[in-house]
C-alpha cells in the first residue's frame, strides 16, 4: 500500500504494483525459478511473481523477445518484466534495466527485450552497476538469482533506477527479419511457433492494408494454401486458415489440428500474403 | 480485506477470498497463460491465481472436467474456478459464469465444468453476453485472456453475476460413461490416466458397495489382474493394486511402477470389479 | 500482518513470512499441486507458495533432497519448505516437520529434507501424529495434500510446532557419495543433471583446496577432458568447462551445449580433478 498523506491525514491510499513477471529458459524441472523467487521475497515479501514461460528453447534471445513483445501489455501499468536468456553470463555483456512510460524491464542487454522496448515510449536505460542491489555472492552464471530478480525487487520497493548504474543511450536490438511488399504480394516469415503448432509469423494488420486486392490467401513455397480469415473456424475442422492471433500477428492455423506438422512449416520458412487466389498469374484485370 | 461496517463503526475485517484457479490445455511454453494472468492482476492486483493444469491434451474436455472434478473441493469457499479447453472459440458456443453453493465456476459453455457443477448446488448461470467486462480488443481466438480471465477477475471485484448477462437454466453436458451392475460385477472404464500412470477409473465407493461379495478383484479383458486394497502398498513392489484413489474414484496402479505402461491400459479400457477372486466361474456357494 | 501492540497500541506491524515452498515429483498434468495450493489457502488465504520443482523424477528422493539443498537458502528466514517424494505414502515411514534456525521443513520422514538439514542448526523434530491438523478424509496415497499442505499452512499461523506430534531426535538421511582425496587427487561423482545438460558432482570449493597444485583438471574415465575455470565463457564456444556452479559444486558443462549428452555423463559417473594437466603420469617435481 501506498499512503498518500496531505497535511498529515491520510487521504488515499493506493495500491502500489508489485507485479514481477519473469521469461526465461531455465526450464522447470530445476529450482532455478524457484531461486529468483526466493531472493525476490526475501526483499519484498508483498512482490507478486507472474511466469510468463521458462520453457525458450534454451539460447534462443529472440524466441524469448517475442514471448515478451506479445504478452508485456496484459499486464497493469508499473508491472517489471524480468527476461533472462542469457548465454552470455559471466561475459562482458551488460545488465540492463529500462524504464518506459508503461512499464519498467529487466534483463541481459543482449537483445531480448528489445522486441516490447521498440513498442514502448523508452523514458531511461541504466545499467546495473551497483552490486549492493545484487544478491551475494554473485555467481558467474546465474544472474538471473544474483542480478535481475534483486534489481527487480527493488525496484518494486522504489529504488529510482538512477541509482542502479550509469545511464546508457541504447540498448541492443535482436535481429527480426522485416516484412516487404513487391508487386502486391507480402513477403514475411514464420517467427514463432506455439503449443498449438499454430506458425506465427512477422506479418502484422498493417502490413495487410498494402495488399492492393480482397480475399487475402497465404502462399507456402510459391504454393497456394489457405486462405486469411477472421476465425479459425471459418474453415472446416482439419483445414489450413490463416488468421490474426493473438499475438497481433499472423498465424497459420488448422483447424482442430496442428498447422507446423501438418505444413512441414519451421522458423524461418517464407510466407507470402496474395490478394487474391490464384495472384502468382498475370491477370488481365483488377 | 472487506471491511463490515455497523452505525459507522468497522466491526468485523473479513478476508475477501480472491482465489481464481486456471485449468486450461494452453500448455506453458508460450505467453498465453501468463497472458491470463495480467490480465487478472489488471483488474484486480490483489487476486491470488492458481494454476490447477494448463497440460490438459489439446482440445480434450472431458480430462479438463476430469481435473477439476478432482481438486475443485480444495479450495475454500467462494474460489473462482475457470477452466478454458475451447476448440469452439470464435464460434457460437456460449460463455459462462455460474455459482453454486460454495463456488465459481467460468468457462465456455461446452461441457467442461458440467462434471464438478454435477457435485454442486447450482444456484445461477448466466451467460457472458456484456463486453463492458472483456479484455479489448476481444480477439476471435483467445477467449481465455479475453473474456474468462476478466470475468472471473470482475467477480473477486464483487460485481454480481446478473451483470454479466442473461440467465441460463442448462449447462452443457459432457459424455461421462455410467458405471453399471450386473450379476454382481460392477462395470467401469479408465478415465484419466496421470503422470504417476495411474489409470483412474469412473468406479466410485458407492459403487462397490454393491457387490454382492467381498475381496472385490479387478478383471481386465476377462483376466483377474489386481486385488482392490487399501493401500498401493499392501501388495508386493512391482505388483498391480486397485485402490480408492485421491480423486475419489478407483484406481489401477502398479506399487512402484507405471499402471498404464504395464498392463497397457488406455483411455476407455474396460474395467470390471469382481466380488471375489475367480468370481467368473460358477460358484457353489457363498 | 503481526500487529505488535503495547499498552493496546499497536507499536509496530510486521510482515509476517508466510512463504510456503514445494517440490514434489508429482509432475505439472494433472491437479495434484493444485490440490495442495487450495489445501493451503483454505487454511490461510494469506500464504504465498511458491514451486520449486515438481518434476523432480518420480520417486527420487536424492534429486529431490539436492534440489531443496540447492535454492532453501534463497529464501527469507522462517519459510516452509515443504518437500514430498513419498515412494513410502500409506505405509509406516513418519511424516515430520522440523524447525532449524532459520527455516522450518515439512515432509515424509525418508531422507528428503536430509542435505539441507544438514547445513542448518537443527533445533526440533516433531512427528506428524495430530490428525486435526490434516485435510479430512485423508487419503492413503496423497499426504502431500492431505498431511504436508494442511500441516505447513498452521505453521503459517503460528501453530507452535509442538503441537503436531511427539518429539523425534533424529531423522532419515538420504544416501549421499563422500568426497575422497588420495594422491593430491579429488574423487567425486554426478548426482544431479540440470535442464541445460550440466553434469553437477557432490565436489565442494573445500574439496578444491585439498589439492597440492594448480590449474585443476577434470579427468572422466582416466581421461583429461576440461580445465576447472571461474566462468564457462573462458572456453571457446562448444569446449568443455568446470565451474563452480550456482548450486555451490563443481559442474562439468559445455560452453553453449548440453555436457551430459556431448561427453555421455550419467548420475553415479565417476568424476576426478587433478592438481595440472597430466597429473597421472608420474612427476620429478612440483
Amino acid at each position: 500500500m501506498l499512503a498518500i498523506t496531505q497535511g498529515g491525514n491520510r487521504i488515499l491510499e493506493r495500491e502500489a504494483i508489485n507485479i514481477i513477471t519473469l521469461t526465461t529458459d531455465f526450464g522447470t524441472a530445476d529450482w532455478f525459478v524457484g531461486s529468483m523467487k526466493g531472493v525476490i521475497l526475501g526483499i519484498n515479501p508483498q512482490a507478486t511473481v507472474v511466469d510468463i514461460t521458462h520453457e525458450i528453447p534454451g539460447g534462443d534471445i529472440r524466441a524469448a523477445a517475442f514471448a515478451l513483445l506479445a504478452c508485456y501489455r496484459c499486464f497493469p501499468r508499473d508491472t517489471i518484466h524480468v527476461a533472462v536468456v542469457d548465454p552470455g553470463v559471466g561475459s562482458s555483456r551488460a545488465a540492463i534495466a529500462v524504464r518506459t512510460q508503461n512499464y519498467m524491464f529487466v534483463g541481459p542487454d543482449d537483445g531480448i527485450l528489445s522486441l516490447a522496448l521498440a513498442q514502448e515510449q523508452v523514458l531511461e536505460i541504466r545499467r546495473l552497476d551497483h552490486s549492493q542491489y545484487f544478491h551475494k555472492p554473485v555467481s558467474h552464471t546465474f544472474h538471473g538469482r544474483d542480478v535481475f530478480a534483486p534489481v527487480a525487487a527493488h525496484l518494486t520497493l522504489g529504488v529510482p533506477l538512477k541509482d542502479f548504474g550509469a545511464e546508457l543511450t541504447k540498448y541492443v536490438q535482436v535481429a527480426w527479419p522485416q516484412v516487404s511488399v513487391c508487386d502486391g504480394v507480402v513477403h514475411g516469415e514464420v517467427v514463432y511457433i506455439d503449443h498449438f503448432g499454430n506458425a506465427i509469423t512477422n506479418i502484422a494488420p498493417a502490413d495487410l492494408t498494402k495488399l492492393t486486392r480482397h480475399a487475402p490467401t497465404v502462399f507456402l513455397r510459391s504454393e497456394e494454401v489457405c486462405p486469411v480469415k477472421n476465425y479459425y473456424q471459418e474453415v472446416a475442422s482439419g483445414e489450413a486458415v490463416a488468421a490474426m492471433g493473438s499475438s497481433g500477428f499472423l498465424e497459420i492455423a488448422v483447424n482442430g489440428g496442428h498447422a507446423a506438422r501438418a505444413l512441414g512449416l519451421r522458423l524461418g520458412e517464407p510466407v507470402e500474403v496474395h490478394g487474391a487466389p490464384g495472384a502468382m498469374k498475370p491477370l488481365k484485370s483488377m
